[in-house]
């Protein structure tokens, strides 16, 4: 079924690929697949081999409210990212694949935009919601890219803790601050 | 000429491909290829079509001093990759290359390290300027991979000024002030 899935996902986009047809393409009933994985998300979760349910992670962040709520992002993907010793993180497969090939940059951009900026348009009550949100991601992808993909030095080694003081305050201004020209605040 | 240097480059890295044998593999003269391109960093850029170079465009975005320089390297970086219509930029490519195989992935690495950051960390005179240049990095190859590669709404839309407002003071911010836990600010 996970071979199916990933099969369907990179060849049709996320939005295309159906339970149904995944379940047909490995020849079991859709029932089971929803039964075992409960949601398309969470089948592309398991298929793409992320560790964790991003709309979970972000109800996770955003509970306690928009203070320090960029200083909790930038923490919890750098936790996600840093992937057990010896063991490639699927973000950075996941990211390799959305570079190499139209298909796999189709998925990506559906899943994020559907699912990951969609979640957090819904959650933040600001104007331009969409806009800061792709924003944020624009920092997040290519903290990925630097650090775990092409790993430029000395970012490849700064500790955690660093980081999220460097990257924080960024994620928190792209949601909150001005961030267009003559731009009313979030606070307006 | 070009072509053999994009092998070379590709295959061998920034570092390991010398003029020389670049000239041998095109069976031409190395003070031919010294002639026409100067520098090795002129001849990456020639045969990866980028549009400029970088030590010129980093010493005309310093010349100006410290005080809205992330303001002026998003607005320059922006102008840059907005490649003529209907043609892809020689950065996109760039980056898809250096996602997709190793070789290419530690060929950016080297031309970044040492021509880009070395530049920038030579120029600014701020402690810990190698690790405030590769968080610049992050954030100018996220925007270049979520807007031009991946190409998120809205940031793939979204009007130079606008992305200039919100990505300047970033880039502002991890060039001159705090960007590490306890760290003093650059003007200590």
């Amino acid at each position: 079924v996970l071979e199916a899935a990933r099969r369907r996902f990179a060849g049709h986009g996320y939005e295309a690929a159906t339970i149904r047809a995944i379940a047909a393409d490995a020849g079991v009933d859709p029932a089971l697949v929803h039964h075992f994985y409960g949601s398309k998300e969470q089948l592309f979760v398991a298929a793409m081999h992320l560790r964790a349910v991003p709309s979970q992670l972000i109800a996770r962040m955003v509970r306690d409210g928009p203070d320090r709520l960029g200083e909790r992002i930038a923490r919890s993907v750098l936790e996600l990212w840093d992937a057990p010793q010896g063991q490639e993180s699927g973000v950075v497969a996941l990211l390799r694949s959305a570079m190499t090939n139209d298909a796999a940059t189709r998925m990506l951009k559906e899943f994020v935009t559907s699912t990951v900026l969609g979640l957090i348009v819904d959650v933040l009550e600001v104007p331009d919601a969409a806009y800061r949100a792709s924003l944020v991601a624009s920092q997040l992808v290519g903290l990925g890219v630097v650090k775990y993909v092409v790993r430029i030095e000395p970012l490849a080694s700064t500790p955690l803790e660093d980081l999220v003081v460097a990257i924080g305050p960024t994620l928190q201004r792209y949601l909150t601050e001005d961030v267009r020209v003559g731009a009313a605040t979030a606070g307006d």
